[in-house]
C-alpha cells in the first residue's frame, strides 16, 4: 500500500490522480490533500478519500472547509506553511506536486527535504530552482519522477538504456491552436481561442502557455535539469497529432520514444507504480486508424517564448526564474483581458531585459527574484501595453 | 575485445556487419567467417579481416579459394559440416547468424549448442523450429538477440520495462513496392520490380518476401518464439516510411517505440554492443524535415502471405516449416521467372493443406517437414501455375 499525498488535489492533474487511486484501493491509500481555494471539491475529496490532513493556501476558504468538515474528521492546516505541512506530511510514501505555477516551489522542496519520493507535475519549481531543486533531492536521497507527459516520454525512453548513449532528447510540442495563424490574426486572439487546447485538457494558465509555446520553453528548462542535460541536447519538434510524447536519440542512430492517446492518467500512473505499471487499458493506439503524424520545425518568429526560454538557459542564475515570473503576471493579464496575447512575449522578454545578474545560492535568493520579476513585468505591463 | 564469427559473412548483413568491425577495431576481431559460394568476397575478407578459421557450403567454391588464400594463412572448410563447425569455433564471444533461408537452421544450431551468445538475422530456423530453438538457447544459457529491424526495435522497446505489463507488440511493415497496386496489376510483377524495396537495400530473398508481405508474416512467427508471446499479442501496421521500426503496447497505455533511419547497421551494432551503444552518429532524424509518417492497416486480400503465416502458427507443429518452405521453394522459381508473383502465395497455401501434422520433437523432424514440403512445392508448381 503506497500512501499519497497531492498538492494540488482540486486541479487537473489532481483529479486524475484520485481516478487512479478509486481504480486501484488496494495500492494506494490518500493521506494528504491540498489545494488553494476551493473548499468546496476539496470537502468532496475529503468525505471520498478520508485524508488524515488537508490544507488550503487561502485562509479564508480554509474557515470555510473547518467549519463544514470539522476538525474532529481532518485536520485542515492553512497558508503556504499549513501546505508545506502536508507536503512533508511524515505518514507518507510519494508525494504528487501538481500545484500550478512558482506557488508550488516551497511545498515540493518541503517534501524533498523531508525525504519522500516525489511526482513532479508543476514544472515551474524546475524553471524557477532546477539547480538547488536537484541538489536538495540529491542530498535528501530523493528521485523526481516526471509527470509532465513529454518528460515522462522522456524517462521511460531512457529506462534500461545507458545516459553516456544519449545524443540528445527532442521534445514533442503540439503546437497549440494557433500554429497555423498569421502573425496579424495572432494579433486578435482571446483567451476563449487560447484556451482551446487541441489534443489536450489542462487547467487555463498551461493551455495558454501551450498556446504562446511557452510550455515548451518552461519544459526544456525542466528537462535540462530533471535529465542533467545542456540545452544543445534538448530540441523541440512540432508533432500536431500528440502521440509521439517525446524522444530519446542515441548515439548509434536509435531512437526511443514512448507514444499513446494524450490521457494524463497514463504518465500519473507509471510515476505512481514505478517500475511498475498497473492495466489502465484505455482504447489500443490503433495507428492505422490514426493514419499519419506529422511533424513542422517549431517557428520562433511567430512564437517567440520558446526562444526566450533558451536564451534564460544560457543566461542562467535568475534569467529562467524571471522569464516564469514575468510569464505567469503576463498570462494572468490576458486571461482577464488586460493585455493582448502578443504582448505576452513582449512583457517577458522586456522583464528579462531589466534582469541583472546575481549569483542564487538558496531557494530565499530565488524567490526574491520571482519577487523583483513579478513587480517589474507589473511595471512594464503599464507602460508599454497595447490598449485590448 | 569481442571475437566474432559471421555466418553469411558475404550478404547484405554480413558487409554491414564487418563495416562496424572495421570503424571499432578495438572492440572486435573477426575469427571466423563463412559463406554459401562466393570466394571471391570471401577471398577480400580474409585479406582484410585475418579470420582464423572459414567455409563455404559450396565445395567447388572452397576448392578455388583454398588454391588461392592457402590453408598456411586460414583454414578453409566446407559443406554444412564446415559451416557448422565455423559456428561452433571455441575462442568466439558473439555468432551473427546472417545466412540466408532455411540453410542456416543447423549452423545457427551449433553455434547455440557450443554455448556462443547469437545475433539472429536469419529469421528462417526460427520460423520453421522457433520452439526447439529456444529450448536449446535455454539449455546451454545462450541469449538470442534480434537483428531484424523490427525485432530488434521490439527488444529495445522491452529494455527496462517489465515483460508482465505487455499487451502487445506491433510489427511495423513498409507494405514493400505493390502496396498501392490494384490486384489485377499485382497479377503482372516481374522480379526486377520486386526488386526495388522502398526503403532499405536487401538481399533477393527478403526483398521478395517484402513485397508479398510474407516477410511480416516470418516476422510474425519469429517474434512469437524470440519473445514468447502469443499471436493474438502480435499485431502488423503499414507503415510506408519505415522509420518506426515497431512498437511495444503496455497495460497502462503508454506505448514504446524505436525509430531510427532504414540502416542495418543500427540493429546490428545494438546487438554486437548490447547493453552498451557505440557512436555510429548517423544524420540525426529530423522528424520536422521527414514531415509525416503514415499508416495502414495491412492488406490481407490482397497479400495473402501475411494471413497464412498467422494459420501456420495457428496450425503449429510443423506447419510453419511447411509455409517456411513452399516459399524459398516459389520465391526461387518467381525470381526465375518460373512463376507469376500471385502464384507464390497459392504454392505455399496449397503446400499447407497438403501437410499432415506430426509431432516435431527434433530438428530432425523439422528437416524432413522441410523436405517434404520443398518437394510438395515443386509438384504443386508443375500442375497449378498460370504461364508466366
Amino acid at each position: 500500500m503506497k500512501r499519497i499525498v497531492i498538492l494540488g488535489s482540486t486541479g487537473s492533474i489532481g483529479a486524475s490522480t484520485l481516478d487512479i487511486v478509486s481504480k486501484f484501493p488496494d495500492r494506494f491509500q490518500i493521506v494528504g490533500l491540498a489545494a488553494g481555494s476551493n473548499d468546496q471539491i476539496l470537502e468532496d475529496q475529503i468525505r471520498t478519500f478520508q485524508p488524515k490532513v488537508v490544507a488550503l493556501s487561502c485562509p479564508d476558504a480554509a474557515k470555510r472547509l473547518r467549519a463544514r468538515v470539522g476538525n474532529a474528521q481532518v485536520e485542515v492546516l492553512d497558508g503556504e506553511p499549513g501546505l508545506c505541512e502536508v507536503a512533508g506530511f511524515p505518514e507518507c510514501d510519494l508525494v504528487i506536486s501538481a500545484i500550478v505555477g512558482g506557488a508550488g516551489l516551497k511545498p515540493t522542496l518541503s517534501a524533498i527535504q523531508a525525504g519522500r519520493q516525489v511526482a513532479l507535475a508543476n514544472k515551474e519549481p524546475m524553471v524557477m530552482a532546477g539547480q538547488l531543486m536537484q541538489q536538495e533531492a540529491h542530498k535528501y536521497g530523493v528521485t523526481i519522477f516526471p509527470i509532465d507527459s513529454e518528460h515522462s516520454a522522456i524517462f521511460q525512453s531512457m529506462e534500461g538504456h545507458r545516459k553516456v548513449d544519449i545524443r540528445r532528447v527532442v521534445l514533442t510540442a503540439s503546437g497549440g491552436p494557433f500554429w497555423d495563424w498569421s502573425a496579424i490574426d495572432l494579433g486578435h486572439v482571446t483567451p476563449a481561442q487560447a484556451l482551446k487546447h487541441p489534443n489536450w485538457k489542462m487547467g487555463a494558465k498551461i493551455t495558454t502557455d501551450s498556446a504562446t509555446l511557452m510550455n515548451k520553453g518552461l519544459e526544456v528548462i525542466e528537462a535540462r535539469w530533471l535529465f542533467d542535460l545542456p540545452a544543445s541536447q534538448i530540441d523541440v519538434v512540432i508533432h500536431r497529432e500528440s502521440i509521439i510524447h517525446s524522444l530519446v536519440e542515441y548515439c548509434d542512430g536509435s531512437v526511443i520514444s514512448q507514444l499513446g492517446h494524450p490521457d494524463m492518467r497514463t504518465p500519473i500512473s507509471y510515476a505512481m507504480n514505478y517500475p511498475e505499471r498497473v492495466p489502465l487499458l484505455p482504447p489500443l493506439l490503433d495507428l492505422g486508424k490514426i493514419g499519419k503524424l506529422t511533424f513542422f520545425p517549431p517557428d520562433t518568429e511567430k512564437f517567440p517564448c520558446l526562444q526566450l526560454a533558451y536564451d534564460a538557459l544560457a543566461g542562467g542564475a535568475g534569467l529562467p526564474a524571471t522569464l516564469n515570473a514575468a510569464n505567469e503576471v503576463a498570462v494572468h493579464a490576458f486571461l482577464n483581458n488586460q493585455i493582448a496575447f502578443l504582448d505576452i512575449s513582449k512583457i517577458i522578454q522586456e522583464t528579462m531585459t531589466a534582469y541583472c545578474p546575481t549569483p542564487l545560492s538558496t531557494i530565499e535568493d530565488v524567490l526574491e527574484v520571482d519577487q523583483w520579476a513579478r513587480r517589474t513585468a507589473e511595471e512594464i505591463m503599464k507602460t508599454c501595453m497595447t490598449p485590448v
